[in-house]
């Protein structure tokens, strides 16, 4: 395809996602095909001499579209959401052609420094404390990562080597095998199974650290666990704090739990993987208080601030922590100003090594929304929650389950489990509005996360119809 | 920004996207600028309004260019390509539409499917053992990774685990710390650094093994180390392959290692992140002979398929390896197909938790240019290198140090390293062509990797003209 033919099927392709994107509320959100389905739809090999584009762009519909869960359809409520707007779609096209890889300041200086300063901005946006932004002389900063799991995991790697250089430092004859057997590390009962996953990852033990009534890991509940590994000789160093659980979008009490990790020399990492964006509201800022005392701290701009996936934005207090958990410099990657101190090489600071541009999705979307506009997008999706929040409370056969405090409603019928799985079950296969459950303290629960950029109130009201009309054909059905 | 508006700038996109390529061999191919130079050139801070379009697009010249290191440029000829393409970046456009996040079968089912698909017909392409292949009844099977990072990572955690399966199954009381500490992984002396770091995070002891005078591990190698660490009570576990090493595309002799390996009940991955795109021409297939003894086996489609960044493809005789490397399945990422076993969650095949539609770049590669067009791109860029290596030949000031197999040639000039260093500086800081170095046997050598899919041999035969007029000046100013 030579750049005639790219000019054209290019434009063609930018009508076809506008189409898709303005009549996707036609779709059914959750797709109706078996495991299987598409394997006989299409040949086995690949065809050896080249296809006709149209024959490639008539599959989409054919082949592709029949088995996508719609993610941007304002009927989408399942997991968390994933963002997209046009400005980033238009920042990728260009990120796309410039196609560097960034792994290190030479390697394409703006790709860098874009992505530094952006970082800056954005922390500047939730108010960080300012030993987490980079500046131009200081010893934090940010960076983005692929996703939530990988920023936990490069925090839990830089924790872990960070304790091995302390305790080698006063005791240079203990192994690096020997500490790590007694290395332990801690997150909420309520934390994303990434969290376990890490500790796996960095073969470490990992433990659970009991929640209370709202979900939530209070100061005394981790010092009492970490006081007692202490007592049995283990090597406490590392505290994963979650602002926005998963199931329930519960907070931990960092205010509690701050200082206590700082007093016990753990690090703390904070997961704010989906409440993060919400910080940019003042009004949401309070629950980002406590901050201050941690190490690291990550949110996904992809989920909720209008930047399509991939773009999980981390900010450490020191780079040199993160830097240190395996810095290795061959000489195919060296080049002049790596030793100059004003450069940041981002492959030190992540799993991968390659990295495309994805600073300017930030970019674009920052300066084409302005912080209102993108605070607007926030403050209209937590209205909407609770909006439909009060649509259950109005309706005495269902109970909620946690509170509503930014995107996220967890309700259920008042009654068993296997009622709700059922109800449940019903909902999503009729295919109308998509929706995952969760555990809270046994019970089976709805999630009701308010996703798409295109949802408004009209969708959430006819949802909620939706959902009481097949919640009264239920309970109809069962012996009174 | 409405739909509306999207049609009209995503038009606009295409078309500078489309000018950016026609015109990039005008850019100077490494920038001008120093560290911290973008800071200065924008705001401090997220303009609270959204601003004009007009201003952000002028912003692409005025910022980021300056500060773009152009790897699609004919005269880039540094580390190794990064694939780029109309086809592809067209399937990207359509991936960033969907956006769904595809990290169960569920969460988008063509996303999973697709990509499985397109595993088999590369597979298939590249001719690897049936065994290999998903299929609709096998055991192995591929999945798109990140980077080759990630899938070197991945399959050593994947080994780490088994390793500790088996020893406990024979001997319930040993821990998993305590085997971890004895564990031993190999990989050659000139693996890519990112082979070293996997073995850092997953807490294992990594050996190089020495190379011979091709810079290639032969079994021998391999084979006294792994007697040597039995007799000290250690435990080999892994060895990392390499197919087309980072400094001069050297090959392994997996021939000899695999059945080493098999023997020892030693995982063997083999990393082939830039060769492995070549073997979809049969005559260079053969350098792949012996991965029928491997576990995993992995290449970057996004350096020399023409695909996009990012997609390193990987593939493991026995899903159920990887697989237990770390599975978890909290309920909010359950769903009614996961235990038919017809069904893929590739969340449990990779480090992050969320993956975009990837499969899409492959599909619309593959059908866009077929088998053939892909065959006659990998040959193309080989006969330059061989080209390069003639006029290399042809030249008595300069030597070739190591065999030149596909795209990559390594040459010098007869004399110290010194002088070979300051030709390289100045060849790039004339920024004209853009080379990085490497070290084989103690010596500094230059690395002319053919990168661009535009270049041809008038960039090549220009750019060697160039290299030896900057050669000439620098052996005249030398004291004869």
């Amino acid at each position: 395809m030579n750049t005639t033919e790219f000019r054209k099927r290019g434009k063609e392709m930018i009508d076809y996602v506008a189409d898709y994107i303005e009549t996707i509320e036609q779709r059914s959100v959750y797709p109706d095909v078996q495991p299987g389905y598409l394997r006989s739809l299409i040949p086995e090999e690949v065809p050896v001499e080249p296809e006709m584009y149209e024959d490639v762009v008539k599959d989409i519909e054919r082949v592709i579209m029949p088995g996508v869960t719609h993610w941007h359809s304002p009927f989408f409520y399942a997991y968390f959401p994933t963002a997209s707007s046009f400005p980033a779609m238009l920042a990728d096209m260009l990120c796309g052609a410039i196609g560097c890889i960034g792994f290190s300041w030479a390697a394409s200086p703006a790709c860098t420094e874009l992505e530094t300063v952006m970082l800056d901005w954005l922390g500047k946006m939730i108010n960080l404390p300012e030993n987490f932004l980079a500046g131009t002389t200081g010893c934090g900063g940010g960076v983005i990562q692929g996703t939530a799991s990988e920023a936990t995991l490069m925090s839990l790697l830089a924790a872990r080597s960070r304790i091995v250089r302390w305790i080698q430092a006063d005791n240079p004859d203990r192994t690096e095998s020997e500490i790590f057997s007694k290395l332990v590390a801690y997150s909420s009962d309520q934390a994303h199974s990434s969290v376990e996953r890490a500790g796996l990852i960095g073969g470490v033990t990992m433990k659970k650290v009991p929640t209370d009534e709202k979900f939530s890991v209070q100061g005394e509940a981790l010092k009492k666990m970490v006081e007692r590994d202490r007592r049995a000789g283990l090597i406490p160093f590392y505290f994963c704090a979650t602002l926005g659980t998963t199931a329930s979008c519960a907070f931990d009490n960092i205010i509690e739990l701050g200082p206590l990790c700082n007093a016990a020399k753990m690090w703390m990492h904070i997961d704010a993987a989906y409440a993060g964006s919400a910080f940019i509201c003042p009004e949401f800022r309070p629950l980002l208080n406590g901050v201050e005392f941690a190490d690291s701290f990550n949110f996904n701009a992809h989920k909720w601030l209008l930047v399509n996936f991939d773009c999980s934005v981390m900010w450490v207090k020191e780079r040199a922590d993160i830097i240190g958990a395996f810095k290795m410099d061959p000489l195919y990657l060296k080049h002049d100003h790596q030793e100059s101190g004003l450069v940041t090489d981002y492959r030190h600071w992540q799993i991968p090594l390659g990295r495309r541009f994805r600073s300017l999705k930030l970019w674009f979307v920052f300066r084409l929304y302005g912080l209102r506009g993108l605070q607007d997008h926030i403050r209209k999706q937590v209205l909407l929650a609770k909006e439909f929040e009060k649509m259950v409370r109005d309706d005495q056969r269902f109970e909620i389950c946690a509170e509503v405090i930014l995107g996220l409603v967890c309700f259920r019928l008042k009654g068993s489990n296997e009622l709700n799985e059922t109800l449940l079950k019903r909902i999503n296969s009729t295919r109308k509005i998509h929706m995952v459950p969760c555990q809270l303290s046994g019970k089976f629960v709805l999630r009701f996360a308010v996703c798409a950029r295109t949802t408004e109130l009209h969708h959430v009201r006819e949802s909620w119809a939706h959902i009481t009309d097949l919640a009264s054909e239920l309970l109809q059905e069962l012996p009174h």
